[in-house]
């Protein structure tokens, strides 16, 4: 339910307007040096700037660690995190309680619970994702020390604007972050804002697809047959809001292949194997191979928009919903660390399960 | 690991050539009828027929229930089921043992566990499937009872080949069964089944996309935040061999569309709320929502093909690999029973869960 | 490791020192009313109070709710409980951190992470169990207003004074704290104060015995086969710090019993089965049968005395450790409300998993 | 529900009378050498003998591995054993149908599950621990092997007859296998015998203890703070049919002591610490302290008896249940290796958790 992983293991907690949003991380490796500050640095990357694009609600989310660190370093024990809601007021919500959003998480909390929080989306709101990017930061810092893996992700189409021009094998944070939209072609990065304002101005919104690359992955992570690496990273990918499609190596347009084409040759790579193409993502059997895993996540235009749309209400009346105040018109600029948390937890875990074989 | 579910739970064991091929499915309702017809008929609807699209293995199949039923009736403890294997033996595989076989599991097994299965695909074989579709005839038989559900699948492309004239909102397996490549479009059947035949002709594979449907699902079902619907949905379809791809509703396509088109308006239905589209695909904040739940799973060509095909052995020598004896060309008409059947296996473990609620 | 429940589910974090300690609650039904002062009254029940009993700290233990409640209703979301760590200084302990305690956990500790919290016994100190009883009191409720269950546990015996005057089937609360000991036979308490006074003044410490009673309980409640009810008690009992035995009904005792004489006769009971006698202890074959499920917690005296104890430190030097401060001579009479806490942490997770079967 | 351990996890199957009883076994490590041979001589030891003691019901309960083993070695894939149940017949059973026996769990099973099986104890039945003792065989050469770790239980009293002369660091698996009763201490086993044999002249059962010791288990293992060493065991001890307490080190004995007394100073052994008593039992804040483990299990006596018991039907009418047949008078020369067993499968859980911070 709210927990996620085997022994890497993370709970998140919080609503968008209860008192504050939050983790426990279970796993975590003792004697590993960790700060607020390492953990910081991927939330502030989440947080939603005052830039043209994003929505303009300051929300400072300065992580407090509770436990599990004594002298900057893990204990080995379950470290607490927790971010204060500096708002907990419903807000600009409040119209909304009695017309369910289209596409939107409320009419489906309320016949699920027979209750659901009176604003702001609570447990379905982007919000829930702090408690999994403080606990990603961490794992991340785990997977870079320990193992060398590096997790880069970046924005790969937003509405019919996309970019094919990105080398995934030398692709840096640094070259993601160059731009608001986090898309490291500056040609698409363009295109893309445009559409993104475009979007706003017109009080809609656009969806996109965000890329994702893990490097240096020691061969044989992945358990078979239910937590395959692709499975486990389906799995994490589509439990993040607005997520409608995975796709791993050559995906949907592998299945238009013949196996002849699309089968990865082996040859030798230094004292190991590898393949001269990749169209398995990186993975073979459920298990990574040593090559890079790459895959794609595709993000439906964000539910609330300005616009005023013709629905009903609870009671089955109808009637016309404008959101008001400022919504974000498009959520895969945001979503890039939120991508890399939810890899780096899967990976994390992956990692550790293995390490019993060795 | 090798286990699925967290109520509805079931433990697959098995590799294509040992003695046997099993699982233990633990939650099933007590007093509920159920017979290994039940349950065969599914396991035949996946069995490798002898017609002109799949392998030519005779492989019987036949499930012998071994505990949990007692006078036709569930008890409500676990039930065992196994189908033995009747060739034991290596067979046409042993040479390939020097050789692993490009984008299949050889490798990545060795890797892993530092030893694998001597032949034909050990545990990431499709003959391990057999324990899920066994387990998942149950979970059908119990959703179709209780709640009325219907889960069918289809192919809706085979190469580049598509149909897209399917009513997912009327279609039935007869419909589906009507021909060997399981596409209810006879039209599109017709150059699908082309496509495979010429593949096996050139000694080749090619891949292609099932389509399933889940009608009649109440609204509720799955779990915030890291158990929703299609994050258990994805999961389930990557854990099959051979998936490169998931999509929910309007799935990557919905990635380029503005919101005030995504967006499903809310319209009164009888006594409850439905929607005038359905992009969402039938789940909103990972939570059923009552609308049909719809998604398509990518399947990539097979990865063992006659063709001649350079590569390296293990010891990283160059040399070809060209595999003997039949293969199956392209695998989705038969993975339409095990889609289902891992669909069947995530409802039912959250229709359970939501039973907590009510 | 620090999540116990399968459907009701919590998740502890904190050390004695860090900046807080509390639990993520999940699988809370939704719709129930919940206020902060529902946990308060067990988490006072808990602390150490200023009596002439237990020690001395001052540590208020003020209870804040997170998250998973709107309107003082419950979300059916996660709720997140945070208790503030007053003093989260070293303090008195900082001359142990050369020497392990003896049978205390600092050596295990450093053993198994190769790093140890370097003050109060870290996780292992008594404070972690505030998140539990946090939860515990929501359970306790929960099970309460739904089905009428009462959990009350009473002090047994503390060294070699014991209680046989108890009735299990009218014992209240009140009853219970009616004095410090927490034993409701007031002659026995007596002796137990006195036994506990002595003790202190020793500069020693003293073990005890808990004994608890669940009424109410329906029938059916327990998991064959390894989450039976008793086998659940157990596991929750013997994670407590300084426990060292659990049993059930007859107990060590009832090895001594012939069959004829164990066994409960079935009587009618009203419109259902009773049995004459309870030597089962209100479970048979791991599942609750309807009578009351009485069982009983072995405690050792606490490892920190202030007596001087021959020892050695880390390197293997011999040395003499006194511990100095204020620490408790016996656990027990604080113990009464964990170990209800335990009990209904493990009653809410069998009775929804029950739930599922109705 | 059925299955057991995080890691190295076992799920099992099968009634008293259906076709068969077995287990998967999960997360068994690669590359170790395994047979039949190496389970049968666990099941052996368990499988109720044609000697004066136990049951005459001839049980062969040859055991059958399904998968997971090629070539004598295991694959790292889960490894699936059945025994099949000869008798399938409900045979002496039939007339117990209408009345629910005293303290056994037919009328348990029937509330819970709202049927229950027609015959000897379906899933209570002792027979259920077939699958865990094959699983465990596993677990302890594993153990052994790999660290060479010793799990020896042996029968500590009968009825009011007790040992107390076994040095539990010496002590052998021949020692305890030297009598039928499973005491070492022949004097004792002597009294145990005819306590036995004068129970079952007099149709009637005795309960007794069972012992079991741990030794060379490094320190370190355990998992805080749910999943203690003592919690996970006694979780373990209690799941087994007839169980009523648990107690390791001092137990409940340790209650009555002072801490001055009960705490185990450290002094140097060799490289590390020990402790020169060991009231703790080798376990001290839920981890393993190098020393060995010991603990004690109480049984009762089985439930059924040749003697006429005076009870009622499921409907409440007045009647007399006299059980024919052969029944065992007492359980614990028989729980001997279930006990060493469910020790294994606890301990192999844990070594391989504790591997991940290695």
């Amino acid at each position: 339910m709210s927990s996620f992983g085997r022994i890497f293991r993370i709970s998140t907690f919080g609503e968008s307007h209860c008192p504050g949003v939050g983790v426990v991380v279970d796993g975590v490796p003792p004697r590993m040096l960790l700060s607020a500050a390492d953990i910081q640095q991927q939330l502030d990357r989440r947080r939603p700037g005052g830039n043209k694009l994003g929505t303009e609600r300051n929300e400072a989310d300065q992580v407090q660690i509770l436990s599990g660190i004594e002298n900057g370093q893990t204990l080995g024990t379950p470290i607490g995190m927790l971010v204060n809601n500096k708002d907990q007021r419903p807000g600009d919500y409040g119209s909304m309680n009695q017309i369910p959003r289209p596409s939107h998480a409320d009419y489906t909390y309320q016949q699920k619970y027979g209750i659901h929080a009176s604003s702001g989306g609570g447990r379905s709101s982007a919000r829930e994702t702090i408690g999994r990017v403080a606990a990603g930061a961490i794992a991340e810092k785990f997977l870079l020390e320990k193992y060398g893996i590096e997790i880069i992700a970046w924005v790969s189409s937003v509405g019919d604007f996309d970019t094919d021009s990105v080398d995934m094998e030398i692709i840096t944070r640094d070259d993601v972050d160059a731009n608001e939209i986090r898309c490291p072609d500056a040609q698409a990065a363009e295109k893309m804002t445009s559409e993104i304002v475009a979007a706003r101005e017109a009080k809609d919104s656009v969806g996109g697809v965000v890329s994702c690359v893990c490097r240096n992955l020691p061969a044989g992570l992945g358990e078979p047959v239910f937590d395959r690496l692709e499975a486990k990273l389906a799995h994490a990918m589509m439990s993040l809001p607005a997520t409608k499609g995975f796709e791993i190596g050559s995906g949907f347009s592998g299945a238009r292949m013949r196996g002849s084409v699309h089968n990865d040759p082996f040859i030798k790579k230094g004292d190991t194997l590898g393949t001269t193409t990749n169209n398995s993502g990186g993975v073979q059997g459920g298990i990574s191979n040593g090559e890079s895993v790459y895959f794609r996540v595709a993000f439906k235009p964000p539910a609330t928009i300005g616009q005023a749309q013709q629905t009903v209400d609870y009671a089955g009346n109808s009637t016309t919903l404008e959101a008001k105040g400022r919504h974000d018109p498009c959520v895969v600029p945001r979503a890039i660390p939120i991508v890399e948390t939810m890899t780096a937890l899967v990976l994390a875990d992956l990692v550790m399960l293995q390490k019993i074989r060795e």
